[in-house]
């Protein structure tokens, strides 16, 4: 998707994939095969751009970090990127600079797990590697979590063990940092998550002036502070207590999608704005209400392409598909819709989503689809 | 600007390109160079793909029909280009369908001119090959107009003879119609062309309700009955006694590019569908205004990206490169901005097109610049 808005500002990319088959390299006309924790991969891609950037953090920053000494452009700075690399770096950071997060204890490897204070359950994070609801855990009792955290330990990652909060409803405050310290903020939205991956994204959806204002100010805050260069993506828990801190993300994020089709300026272009050195667009929406619904494949393996006649069917459906083979719970697009009215612009991205294939989950209120 | 369209939908694309350097061949993963004229580069693309469509009309359409009598799905059908291709096919055909032109004469190679009675000045186009205001004369008498046919004649291209009418204003009607014989039509622009060039569109502009009206459904008829599926532009004229048809585009048109930036479906996004036989997306405008303006190297030969920074600083700034190389006179990209106040939003276009480089033509009333 960074390519699509890369070739209408005329930026030339060159694309670092692993496969040949990866949705970026299948559209791109300009990729490198390779591991992006490669030495001389990455060396090849570093001697042919003007600066490197991510759309995921599955990186080696001591690679990334030695190619940044000797000159090369990275963005957002590997230092920056630790923090989503990193859950206990990032956890540890921002609580230096107070900022609301459940309580949270890190254990690095060869340290013994004793109980932590945090209550039970207690939630066990793999500090770096994990994607999607991967990497997290919940455990009952000390006997639990000391079997998941010596598993970490044993592929040498820390644990990050947090307290286990009462979610009333999950946001995300998207920004964008350009490389001279501007800062645009889209709308704060409402996200439903079942089993930690995202399901829909709404815009407001319930999110009240107040957590709006908090969540924006939260991101803003991140993206200075930590001298983010490119998207930040702060999800949120709204708790009894307000707003904490969930996950950080430095790269356009599923959560912003949206903006493609709900937006004066995607995600993706003001990413690229941003790490080309390039003043930031309007982060206004177009419409007052925006649904994102995201594509996943189901029991059946169906691809989406063979229903994407009835998805389109749909009026004011956007429909991005990612290219991918059709696996069971595999992201495999997106569905958007903007307007005027909130429950339709919901009910039609479902509608466009649900033909696509997607499995409809209990877990969401889906009364009125 | 079709690839960036066709990699949200998930569609896969073959391009055909006279060079490897073309923009879209620098931005397509799958390319083929050849001539759109060689049967052996046209018979390896219809082996590779589904469906053939254009983003011009330089075609050989005899080639074309040749494939197309071996089953290959061409889109337009042959039958319909041919009125895009041939000027003076596309007056015979909507003269048969008592559609409002200007007065006109068709000679073909080998017919001597006499005075056509259509007046002087005289409008002589050559039937076939013309882009941009090229292949098209203006002869003060009969003895100029006989050697600008006979120059056209020399080259076996048939000479198109019109009245020279006179202009109020230059519309353009954009429609898109489906494999199925839906038609979703936007709204009717006003375009201002400088010798023969588009340099802004506007929506609405000055287009009164009458002309809107008329000028979309003048398309409809003709999209009806040339049988297009795609995208069909309608270049129109207001003269003293009304609409009369000037030209025909059957593909994405300059006319339509404000559609990424200001409508829910681009004529990009609807021109693949109805391409690949999928339902077409809502033409609706998502602002009340909406103004674009092509970008144009200068005599400097500056190439835009060097001012890519000023251009994106325009609050609301829709910046569209094509990646050419900067010669003056050639269309670079465009810029487009949409919102509520039709000042504004001209404006604005203005200022980054002028920011990226183009000259400020003299013959636009540019006074609120």
């Amino acid at each position: 998707m960074l390519l699509e808005d890369a070739s209408a500002l005329g930026l030339d990319c060159v694309i670092l994939a692993e496969s040949a088959q990866d949705s970026a390299a299948t559209t791109a006309s300009n990729v490198i095969v390779g591991s992006p924790k490669d030495q001389m991969a990455l060396d090849t891609l570093a001697a042919a751009v003007d600066v490197i950037t991510f759309d995921h953090e599955i990186v080696d920053l001591e690679l990334l970090a030695a190619l940044e000494a000797r000159g090369t452009s990275i963005a957002p700075s590997t230092s920056a990127l630790l923090h989503a690399v990193d859950k206990a770096a990032m956890r540890l950071a921002l609580a230096d600079r107070q900022l609301p997060m459940p309580r949270f204890a890190v254990l690095a490897p060869g340290e013994a797990l004793e109980d932590p204070g945090l209550g039970w359950p207690l939630v066990v994070k793999a500090a770096r590697g994990g994607y999607d609801g991967r990497g997290v855990f919940v455990a009952a009792d000390l006997a639990e979590a000391t079997g998941i955290v010596q598993a970490l330990h044993a592929e040498g990652v820390s644990a990050l063990l947090e307290e286990q909060v009462a979610i009333r409803a999950e946001l995300a405050s998207l920004v964008c940092r350009s490389s001279s310290g501007e800062i645009r903020a889209w709308p704060v939205v409402e996200t439903a998550q079942v089993d930690g991956v995202c399901r829909e994204v709404l815009i407001p959806g319930s999110v009240s002036d107040r957590y709006r204002a908090e969540g924006e100010a939260l991101a803003r805050t991140i993206a200075e502070e930590l001298d983010v260069v490119g998207v930040l993506a702060v999800e949120l828990f709204i708790t009894g207590e307000g707003l904490v801190i969930n996950e950080l993300a430095m790269r356009p994020h599923n959560s912003g999608h949206w903006t493609q089709d709900g937006s004066v300026t995607s995600q993706f272009e003001n990413h690229l704005r941003a790490v080309a050195g390039l003043p930031l667009g309007s982060t206004k929406t177009t419409a007052p209400f925006v649904a994102s619904v995201n594509v996943f494949g189901g029991a059946e393996q169906r691809s989406p392409h063979a229903s994407l006649a009835e998805a389109l069917s749909v009026e004011g459906a956007h429909v991005h598909l990612y290219g991918k083979a059709p696996r069971q719970g595999r992201k495999l697009g997106h569905v958007t819709v903007a307007g005027s009215d909130p429950e339709h612009v919901r009910r039609a991205a479902w509608h466009g989503a649900l033909a696509l294939g997607t499995p409809l989950p209990d877990a969401l209120r889906m009364g009125a689809l």
